[in-house]
């Protein structure tokens, strides 16, 4: 017999289908949600039609936006000559986090990975070229993840943007800050050491 | 400045006041969202919507239902004479997982707690008080959790259903099928040596 009745055990379904979401975990929830005042509720089922009907991706440098230029873009405070390369816009939330950089983004949507098909065609490569090619660009900076795809991926651009002239450069590579050395792996040590500076 | 689209941040939101969903995930599941195709996501919404719509308690006994008797109440091949107790729906699911049970069920919708302000008032303690009242029951079933307001509810119950004679029962205590000896805490080996039985 069914435990639950149909339209609940929709909703455990719904949610078990979300990423990181097991059974248990997607049954708690929707009872949750099952408890909440049906304007919660309301607000919630409200909330995923909203994003999804008015988030789309900034014409210019391809971050999320509610329509039109994303924040970055539309700022006249940010320089227009630098452009950050990430992969992800939650990436672009990292950054700002940091309050260093005072430039424009491009978010790619993905790195290249042949081992799940995704070629150059699939990430916002042809986009970010376009911008460059106009001009008015003086450094490109890679800030894909320091992982084989991400290098990868890196690299890549950095050849296809060498026509252009313009500077390309990449996140240094290092100890975190508020890591310790003795958890560190050889491959950080390593780079920590070849970047070094002097004090 | 506002790193993610205003929708994207209240279904971050959303998400993060869901129980047992930190920022992180709720970012995560976010962006999975927005991910989705149109049609999933408002499948999404719409379970939401439908389970809050439809899913009620059944008038006997309280368990979630999608409208009138849920199927255990509806089903002929239940024994009525016998009553479980337990404290949540999802009790009766673990309970039917078993597949040793035939009777029926009362749902209370928690348990006594003076901590939290819940009282007899706050279950489905009067609604249990009537069915037996109605005659026709045997037995009742006290299967609340193991603990100290399980046992206090079943405590509390027990003594009101004194009157009307019915056999009360509880869950027998004892070591968890499958588990160790050596991890079993005192409390519950003191328990199953009291209630051993002969082989």
């Amino acid at each position: 017999m069914e435990y639950f009745p149909a339209p609940l055990e929709k909703l455990v379904e719904q949610f078990a289908s979300l990423p990181g979401i097991g059974g248990k975990s997607a049954q708690r929830l929707a009872f949750h949600v099952l408890g909440l005042p049906l304007e919660e509720a309301q607000a919630f089922a409200d909330a995923i039609m909203e994003a999804k009907r008015t988030v789309t991706l900034c014409p210019v440098c391809r971050n999320l936006t509610a329509g039109g230029l994303c924040g970055v873009c539309a700022s006249p405070k940010r320089d227009e000559r630098t452009i950050c390369v990430v992969a992800d816009p939650r990436d672009v939330m990292a950054i700002e986090r940091s309050r260093e950089f005072t430039g424009r983004y491009h978010v790619l949507h993905g790195v290249l990975s042949p081992m799940h098909h995704v070629g150059p065609d699939d990430l916002e490569i042809k986009s970010l070229m376009e911008r460059v090619a106009v001009g008015g660009i003086d450094e490109v900076i890679m800030a894909t993840n320091p992982n084989t795809e991400g290098e990868a991926t890196a690299l890549y651009i950095s050849r296809l943007l060498k026509p252009f002239g313009v500077k390309v450069t990449r996140l240094a590579y290092g100890i975190p800050v508020g890591g310790h050395l003795e958890f560190a792996d050889d491959a950080t040590l390593m780079r920590a050491l070849e970047g070094r500076r002097e004090l």
